[in-house]
């Protein structure tokens, strides 16, 4: 059993190449789901679906986000009706938006909801929320407290960060099917998620630090950052303006209290050396994934390493 | 001020001539709400939107209800979904849904919500529901008894017809917006909706036949049966099994205590001196509308009858 936590995009891809190269019910992702919110009414819930949608096989190859081939009618009818359209949902979207609301609002936690649409899709893999209980992530910026959707999306997460707060986080708990996973996991991957806004809250939900500390797995980690640059998103940025460092080493040390091993691009080779010296062992390699071959290679030496690591222990 | 009491179709047809031929805001339409459902978790309200779309010059020319050129990507995602779609939303039809749910779960009461999404598609008519309170047809058969969409959309209203409750319509009232109209109108049209399960509704919420009664107002009704059928859906069966006449005069036998005026057509012209006897004047013409030539005519001519019966009290 494979446990990975992972956040949207960068994430999902590693995930999927994980879930191609394993038996398919031998994968477990732990998602972010700080980044939920409503809208139109709706409980929309970003890395869950891209990371449903891709490992679904329907992502929008394009945007990786999203459905491939999706029509935009019913946010455009939207939009004729007054309303802001920046957040874009397509029509199949809308109907796992709509599908996730029904089922949220008769009683059932998310956990259950993103798992019967995840079958529904015909995903094997376990996907399961960080917690069953609302977060929001909110973004401190010189233009105010933004909501995380706010920040991200509608002003392109171009707004210095000064601080980041998971509103909620103190009232969520580990769902037992996550401690479940966790301790009985043969290794855990940290995908190549932004390691603030997207690992970041996962590691937050009071409790879980401490359980990925406590399981007998390897712990290892993929750099978001190449080259001192995110991938994509905001990540190079908040890490900067947060005061971390913009590379594989910035992440490391936040991470450094739960990893054994980190994976890093070959780019980034010289910094091998530091990590090392935090008690990290270090993989360098080609961690850019460009297409389906990349994540199920990256996923392979991903696995490799982590079987080295606990052969070692 | 003219006030029409319209289903959905057919009603909806004459609303849009009544509409295209009069200043546009001196048309009220109050429209049966009996058959609103919730359905994926929205709030759908047929034919309101049916009305709505039509006097927004929306509607779909062939079906006469939903949008004209919608698609339908958000049900085909919604049956990937296990979800049963014997119901046709379109995908800008969804929008709607998604919009009025919203304001109603916001707290807006259902008239606020209709006059919102209509003003935003630019129709000047006024749009009232028959109440703001939730009330559902169902319909006893010999299969038990059905909610209103079950029986007629799912079932193809196949079922006989053992009876009709208005479930929840003891706790309806008349909003003051519809008593107002009602009290100020100078005409008020019975549109060629179902008298049952259109009309009826309606007429039905505690108060509205006395306030009709009690208009200054001279009331006409058009017939919407034809030579012995409805034009379109199962008020000539409907009218059969629960021991009406399936006919312009059966229709005026329901409305008697509250018309003056009864329109019917050509072909139902041996029905006049029957329908005179019930005090009721009659105007023969033609009442099919093919076309929106056909619905301005047949307004026109429903009009100049208003106001010879008003010169005649």
């Amino acid at each position: 059993m494979i446990v990975a936590l992972a956040g949207g995009v960068g994430g999902a891809k590693l995930a999927h190449g994980l879930y191609r190269v394993l038996p398919p019910h031998a994968l477990t992702v732990i998602i972010n789901t700080a980044d939920d919110f409503m809208l139109f009414g709706l409980h929309i819930s970003p890395d869950s679906d891209t990371v449903m949608y891709t490992l679904a096989g329907i992502a929008n190859p394009q945007t990786g986000w999203g459905i491939a081939g999706d029509t935009f009618a019913t946010l455009e009818m939207l939009r004729r009706y007054g309303l802001d359209t920046w957040f874009l949902l397509g029509d199949r979207d809308f109907a796992t938006h709509i599908r996730r609301t029904e089922l949220l609002r008769a009683g059932l936690p998310l956990s259950m909801v993103i798992a019967t649409l995840a079958r529904a899709l015909g995903v094997q893999a376990t996907l399961l929320p960080m917690c069953n209980e609302p977060v929001a992530t909110l973004v401190d910026t010189p233009a105010g407290r933004l909501e995380f959707q706010e920040y991200f999306v509608h002003r392109h997460h171009t707004d210095p960060v000064q601080g980041v707060t998971f509103a909620g986080i103190h009232e969520a708990r580990v769902p037992d099917a996550v401690a479940a996973a966790i301790a009985s996991a043969d290794a855990i991957i940290f995908c190549p998620s932004n390691p603030i806004v997207s690992i970041g809250p996962i590691l937050a939900v009071p409790g879980m630090r401490d359980l990925i500390r406590r399981a007998r797995a390897p712990r290892v980690a993929v750099s978001p950052i190449v080259a001192g640059r995110a991938l994509r998103g905001p990540a190079d940025h908040m890490l900067a303006s947060l005061g971390y460092d913009v590379s594989p080493f910035g992440v490391a040390e936040l991470y450094r209290d739960l990893l054994q091993g980190m994976v890093i691009d070959s780019a980034d080779a010289d910094q091998e050396r530091r990590i090392a010296r935090l008690g990290i062992q270090v993989l360098v390699t080609r961690t850019i994934m460009e297409n389906e071959a990349d994540r199920q290679r990256l996923a392979q030496e991903v696995l490799a390493f982590s079987r080295q690591l606990a052969h070692e222990r």
